[in-house]
């Protein structure tokens, strides 16, 4: 998996959380099976730009916001590996 | 397909041919099929994240700005069509 497959992962679990919905919330109102959920969430699975679209609607974004927010995730988790491995070195 | 597969489809055609690039060369700098990038040109196929992170990377954009890119033409299509329906009633 890419980093971005699951930095988008995380973002959707952040989403969701915002909300304050459950796995379970959130595959009824994107109409998406809830284990698959889960293995997006996971990192597991790779979103198509359908299910991208269809995790976005429930959530209230557009599509792109939702990729925004996984890029950020991705951004944040670089700079924090380049911390550590400044402080390592 | 929803009307975002498509419109992506169409944003992935004007900037591979803001490049000058052809379907073959994209497909080359992307790392993926020819045939496959035709179909997600004209809609046909459904574009993965790690699809839509390998056109993005060799089109030296971010993942979200192609998707932000298909919103812009999915939303010049709806402005069309309202435009058009006004003038037909």
């Amino acid at each position: 998996m890419t980093p971005l497959v699951e930095s988008f992962g995380i973002a959707v679990r952040q989403s969701r959380e915002a909300q304050g919905w459950s796995q379970e919330a959130l595959a009824g109102h994107s109409n998406l099976n809830r284990s698959y959920v889960g293995e997006i969430e996971r990192g597991k699975a790779i979103a198509s730009l359908t299910t991208v679209e269809k995790l976005a609607g429930a959530l209230g974004v557009a599509p792109s916001t939702l990729v925004i927010r996984g890029e950020a995730v991705n951004e944040q988790n670089l700079a924090r590996f380049i911390k550590l491995t400044s402080i390592a070195c």
